[in-house]
Parts: C-alpha cells; structure tokens; sequence
C-alpha cells in the first residue's frame, strides 16, 4: 500500500449515548457523501458472543460495559480499512448474541466510519481517528427511543426496560460514554429536526478528504 | 397579627422537575420537624378547574404550563400562612380534573412549605419565601418514576405516557422548570439513597427559626 493511498482514508469516530443517534448519523454521512465509498463499522458488531449458559437471559448481561466488546478485533480492522485494506468485519446477531457465522466483507474506501457507544471512550480508537463525533441527546429523549425499540421490535416489557436500563445502561452511561465527550472534535445534537448537525459532520469530512465544499 | 408572631414563620418553597423528588421532601421535612407544626401547600392543588369540555381528554390538557395554576389564590395564601393566619387551601382532585367541595383547612403554623414545578419560577412566590430549594434529578430517573405512576395509578398507556411527557412536560421543564433552579439557596439531589439532602435543608430551617441544630 503506498503511502499516498494511506493518506487518502479519512476515518471518523461517532460516539453517544443509547439511541442519541449514532446510526442515523452515520448512515446519513454515508448517504451524504455518496458516490463516495464509506467502510461503516459498528461497535455493537464487535461484542463479545454470550456464553450459552447466559443467552437464555440476555438481560442479564451488561452489553454497555468496555469488556463486552472484542476492542482488539476493532482496532485491527479500523487500523487496516485505515492503511487502505479490505476486511472481514464480524457481525453480532442480537437473537441469537452470538456472532454470525458469515463476516461482513467491507473493501477499502476513501472514508471510514466507526459508530458505537466507546469509540470515543478508548485511547486505541482515538487514535486512528482523524474526526471524533458525539452526539448529545437529552437522557430523556433517549430513554424514550430506547423503550419504543424494546417494547416494539424487542418484546420486552416495560419493568423489563427499566430494570435493563438502569441496572447497566445508566451507570455505563455516566461511567464511560459521558466523560468520553470531551475527546469529540465536534459535538452534535441528535434531537429530531436538527439536521445542521449533518451538514457540519459532512463539510468537514469533505474538507479533511480535501474535496470541494457543495 | 403582632410583628413577633409573624417574624417566627419560616416559608420554604420546594420546586424542581415532574417526579423529582418534592413531595417527598416536603414530607420528610414535615416529619423531620415533628412536633413543629407545619403548613404544607403544593402547587397542584392550586390547578384551575378544567373545562367540562375538556374533562373527557385530560391528556390533551396542558397542566404544566404556568397559565394552569391559579398564582394569586396561592399567592395570597401563602401571605396569610406567612402573617400567622389560618387559610381555606383549595384541592384539586386528580380524577375529576375539579376542584374538591370542600377546601383543606391549614392552621396557622411557624413552618409553611409550599411545593411545586413553578414555585421558584414565580417572582410573587419568590418574595415570599425564605428558603428556596431545587430538588434536581435527572430526566431519565425522572420520566421512569413518572411513566411507573402514570402506567400503574392512572391506568395510562405507554404512548399516552410519551405523547404527554414529549408535547407538555418536558417543554415546561425546559423553558420554566429549569432556568428557575437560578433562583434556589440549595440545590439538593432527588436520586434514591441522597438522604443527606433532607439533613441540609432541615437544619438550615432549624437555623432560619432560631431552634438549636439537632
């Protein structure tokens, strides 16, 4: 890989707390800049499976804490989609919380986004990125986004929501992805309606990738 | 009313967030006092009646926003417990979203604490008190408390809970709740297990009517 191919990718972290937004961001900056190829890496692809003794009561586990999520595995394929390589990225099946048996084949690209509670919260991702992003919504709304994805698309029940959020969510929440806001370069709201936040996000990719501001 | 007996009543207000925590603490300091008597208002049974036209569709009804409360029954109560007299206090009751035939009896009592979302966003509550107190908790703990008591005392649904909280309650905590903690002597937290919080603001009232600190 030559050095002038390297210096081409320019990777951008995006960081926040459950349901702030994240992945909508993300997927819109991919959209925002297309035709131009983004390599998208998702923490929650990187966590750990669950032994089989706990996948039986997955709310038992803490998804939220830095341990469950394989950090090394990350940070080799960013440090690769970064040198302009191809990966074999895993993916996390939320059923069945184990991995599935397929990774997710991303080729090389000029941009290289990672969304994920900790992207932020850890000194080895840091450092490969070129823009770090958090995204700030209000505790409330987010909770509220969070019980709307769990009672409908999760079959959980609200004590069930509320037990889960603030047995692991909350306290992982204040511990980790809170304090990690103050590495962001830029920090972006991801209340509904402002859509600003995108277009800063995406003039500043362009400008970094040294492209014409549209 | 002599000048003695009106100098020995000590008027604390206690606002803060929906669900924060200030009935519980008007409470605690009511039983932390005992045998000193005390008066105890809360700002919801100052709500103005609402429209038999409205009864039917309490949720569509903006019981947060300042225009809801009658400010000068409370007001003037409030100055006749702070003179040393009795007053007729008005209740409101939950169920009928009416005011109760018969108003509260209050005696006259050398403590009176007045409770409320907008009791420190007042100016002519805020003259009237001598300890301003803001009882902050977070949104997210504040909306689960709140969403647990709607869903289980009010038989409401999870969507009526959010369409409520997101169209009225939350936007009255933004634009009056909130900036009024500005005007608070003491910001004392509402998380479960901050008992020290009741400590503080009832030895500041022992200290404010001249009682040895206990």
């Amino acid at each position: 890989m030559s050095g002038w191919e390297a210096s081409r990718v320019v990777v951008t972290g995006i960081a926040g707390g459950t349901c702030a937004g994240k992945s909508w961001l993300a997927d819109a900056v991919v959209e925002a800049l297309h035709p131009l190829k983004v390599a998208l890496l998702r923490q929650d692809d990187y966590l750990w499976p669950l032994p089989p003794e706990v996948r039986e009561q997955p709310l038992l586990h803490d998804f939220d804490r830095p341990e469950a999520t394989d950090w090394e595995r990350l940070e080799s394929d960013l440090g690769k989609l970064r040198a302009g390589s191809a990966v074999a990225a895993p993916r996390f099946d939320p059923n069945t919380h184990d991995r599935a048996a397929r990774p997710r084949r991303l080729s090389s690209a000029p941009v290289v986004v990672v969304e994920g509670l900790l992207v932020l919260a850890r000194p080895e991702i840091r450092r490969l990125l070129d823009l770090k992003v958090f995204v700030d919504t209000p505790a409330d709304v987010r909770l509220i986004r969070r019980a709307h994805r769990d009672l409908q698309q999760r079959q959980r029940s609200w004590p069930e929501v509320v037990e889960q959020y603030l047995r692991f969510v909350r306290p992982a929440h204040t511990q980790w992805v809170e304090p990690s806001r103050q590495w962001a370069d830029l920090v972006v709201s991801g209340l509904p309606g402002d859509q600003p936040c995108l277009d800063i996000v995406v003039s500043r990719l362009r400008k970094l990738l040294h492209l014409p501001s549209t």
